[in-house]
């Protein structure tokens, strides 16, 4: 998110941000991405152009915001009763969310309008999120919870690179194969 | 790569390629990026505007194109003596080059314009090439090899997550932990 974008909960920005969200989303339904302009959205959410210009810059920036949003889990991962089971769903989830075509779309989107990287470092923030949620309710039933950074490298990380880079198979099985890769290094935090 | 773009080497369609990729690159540092048009681009290199975008479609696709050109290794991976020190060699070059402005420059670009993502399916076949090579030269030596997934999910995938995502710290110490990951999993490919 660019500095631009921040804003107080309940508050007026957050209630023009919140508005121009909802005409982006409304508008790709009705008119398709390719016809987006910075004025029609302006319109539908009822601001001037120049909030809009003001606040992210460009309609690059604006869909990254909204991408980001889409990206954003709505529910705290399901808890399946051992660490191994809830990290397999959660990867499974993940890999099927992130690798469809409206997940494809909503990452590029969050990366491709977004200079600072700010965004991409949010999209970041929601796995990482997920995935100490997950640890922190392992720890809480005795078990050996491998480092944060070791589940993003050794599960997120090949998850994306497969997305965005090599096409490939992201079955269920290498999910539990990333998640095993991960299980074996829980408890050795050195060696991360 | 798009279908349209593919090229036999020394005929017209690659004079073509290399004379508009030649313009993009000159124009690109004498005007900067942001003022770059298919038709300065085509007078640049004396072909009409409709033979660009017959062959890549549009400004982004073209762009997409000439990012992935320049992300192409110019020479095989060094030899340092074992596989230990050929991975780490080219784990931290891999890591410099594409954590640099103009490497991130060039993955989002080769990423941004590439619906059929052809081109990223390219910048991940230059770094399973190296690799490659360096996994050969090691089998050569009688060292025992990970998988090449298994180096791309447990060195690549990580730098590239941590590029895009995540700016953080990429140091030599990083590279050299990834690598010993992988290296821990030589030998045994049924666990990749």
């Amino acid at each position: 998110m660019s500095a631009r974008a921040t804003t107080r909960p309940g508050g007026r920005s957050a209630r023009v941000q919140q508005s121009v969200h909802q005409a982006v989303r409304d508008l790709e339904a009705e008119v398709g991405r390719d016809a987006l302009t910075v004025p029609l959205i302006a319109a539908r959410a009822g601001v001037t152009p120049s909030t809009v210009y003001r606040r992210w810059g460009d309609l690059r920036e604006l869909l990254s915001d909204v991408a980001v949003e889409r990206l954003r889990p709505d529910a705290p991962p399901a808890d399946h009763g051992s660490l191994r089971a809830d990290l397999e769903a959660w990867t499974v989830q993940f890999a099927e969310e992130m690798s469809s075509t409206a997940g494809r779309t909503y990452i590029r989107d969050a990366l491709l309008g977004d200079p600072g990287q700010g965004n991409a470092g949010r999209c970041s923030d929601y796995a990482a999120e997920q995935l100490k949620a997950i640890g922190v309710r392992a720890a809480g039933r005795g078990e050996a919870v491998p480092e944060l950074e070791t589940l993003l490298d050794v599960v997120v990380a090949p998850l994306m690179y497969r997305i965005l880079f090599r096409p490939s198979e992201l079955s269920q099985a290498y999910a539990g194969r990333l998640v095993a890769a991960a299980l074996g290094r829980a408890g050795s935090p050195s060696d991360t």
